[in-house]
């Protein structure tokens, strides 16, 4: 079976953790090794993963060299792939002592120029501001920004992911048994121009969203979204919190739950498994990636109709 | 056919320009351009890159944001592979009104622990420094610095590439058609530990010595070695300068030529042309791809058993 796996950000960083190398290297390992077990248990796997932190960290360094030459996004975007690509493929590759070949893949992917995320864009990118040194930047770089908290941040559109243009490679790719890194950071936002070549963007895709698309454009039949609590709770945070082991597309849709948190995983989770009888969406620990695989753990997001076989 | 080319640094950066997202853009474009015509006269081809520019600006960027926490080497690297791969990726794909399928595939390189290189490195990396500060990032990094004209730069080893573990992945995407960009600024260097597992080196690797050295794995014909002069010159700098037009592996290798010039690129081409009577390694402007590898221009490579046919 095909898996798509979507490592959360915190696949390469904990919560409070210093960005540095060794770090992220330290929990890739981590990462390696729960992933390891999908292959041993005889999976095709692809993998996708965050790159919030590590765009952030790039623009720092931008701003604090020469501000006037700050790479845009969809650069940016691409650099990130390249780390952290780099440094999940080598822990997989020790992780499975070097018996299966693991391909790290730039992945492009295309956003309709008209989709409405452009008019109110809603994602925060890099660190926080006070209002008036905000107001400067958006002033010299063209940036919207808006209120994060106490703080004003450059704000980005985050447009639905419409195609991505390396699939063929990816299924070149898993044909001859190679476990594919793709899509980092949700992919490099690109457009089409008039004339029908693409350009990048500056805006950030959802990489739930996109480990959703190429889930189905694969026709993978499960979606893994990993992320460091154990599922997705009912009544988090209070002395009632819950659980919740399964739930339908319909329940998924009809949860309300905050932009920054779970909504993303829950709501990509919801449409892939609405899709298909067949495909399941797990919500869970990265280092319990079997378990969830297996329906051992995590929230399983999937219709009515299909339990393991007796309904 | 199969053809190797390795963009010189100057296909990113022109000599003079400031390392900006926009002029990178735009010389990935008219390095497209010509590597397209080389798509369109039937060719298969695998794409490599310098990386030395950005590599010093990531370094700068990194110092003066949090000194203590710059990156190693091999995972800036891979940041310069996500991003130069992107740019010549997108450009190519237009050059060629995506009719045809660009993979930019993260590449890590095999290096000798053992290799001589590293106790005596010579490769120059990063910014200049005077005496005293370059004594003092020495002390707090580990650095090796060495005298660089008037200033002190860190100096790292230049190991001689060994094997390229994702050969089967770019054998896997060539077989479907799949236009390859690989090996940037030399690939990742990567060593075994005892166990067999690899690990990331603080090292550079010579771009032409692994395209010299993927070109020979690929079993390839041609491996061009694209730069910013016609090709190799008698005299050059002196009024008496002319283009050699053809030399023998022989030659290439009496040729005293400096590091930082021609020398990389007539050692890399020499080794590869000697290993084969069929094989001809070319020398040359990028914009004359196509010329280059129909014998129209640049300096070949080859032993004399290997001409048209009529020997």
């Amino acid at each position: 079976m095909i898996v798509v796996a979507a490592l959360g950000g915190n696949a390469l960083l904990r919560r409070g953790q210093a960005l540095t190398a060794e770090n992220q290297r330290e929990n890739a390992r981590v990462a390696a090794a729960s992933l390891a077990d999908i292959v041993r248990a005889g999976h095709d796997l692809v993998i996708t993963h965050g790159n919030g932190p590590q765009v952030g960290l790039l623009a720092l360094q931008g701003m604090a060299y020469k501000p006037d030459e700050v790479y845009p996004l969809d650069v940016m975007g691409a650099e990130t792939e390249g780390m952290i690509g780099y440094l999940i493929e080598q822990e997989l590759e020790n992780a499975l002592d070097h018996s299966r070949t693991v391909a790290t893949l730039l992945t492009q992917v295309r956003v309709d120029p008209d989709d409405p995320a452009f008019q109110k864009p809603t994602k925060f990118v890099g660190p926080v501001y006070d209002k008036a040194k905000a107001d400067a930047l958006a002033a010299d770089h063209g940036w919207q920004i808006a209120q994060d908290g106490d703080h004003w941040r450059r704000v980005v559109a985050s447009p639905a992911p419409q195609d991505i243009p390396d699939l063929k490679v990816i299924r070149q790719l898993l044909l001859h048994g190679t476990i594919v890194i793709c899509g980092g950071g949700g992919g490099i936002p690109v457009m089409a121009r008039s004339d029908g070549s693409l350009k990048g963007v500056e805006a950030v895709i959802d990489k739930d969203a996109v480990s959703a698309l190429l889930a189905l454009a694969l026709g993978s039949d499960r979606l893994l979204l990993l992320t460091d609590v154990a599922g997705v709770f009912r009544d988090f945070g209070t002395p009632d919190a819950a659980l919740i082991d399964q739930m339908t597309p319909q329940q998924a849709a009809d949860m309300d739950l905050p932009a920054g948190s779970m909504g993303p995983k829950v709501a990509a989770g919801g449409r892939f498994a609405d899709s298909h009888p067949d495909r399941v969406a797990v919500i869970g620990k990265l280092e319990d990636a079997c378990a969830l695989l297996e329906g051992r753990a995590g929230t399983q997001i999937k219709t009515r109709s299909q339990p393991s076989g007796d309904q």
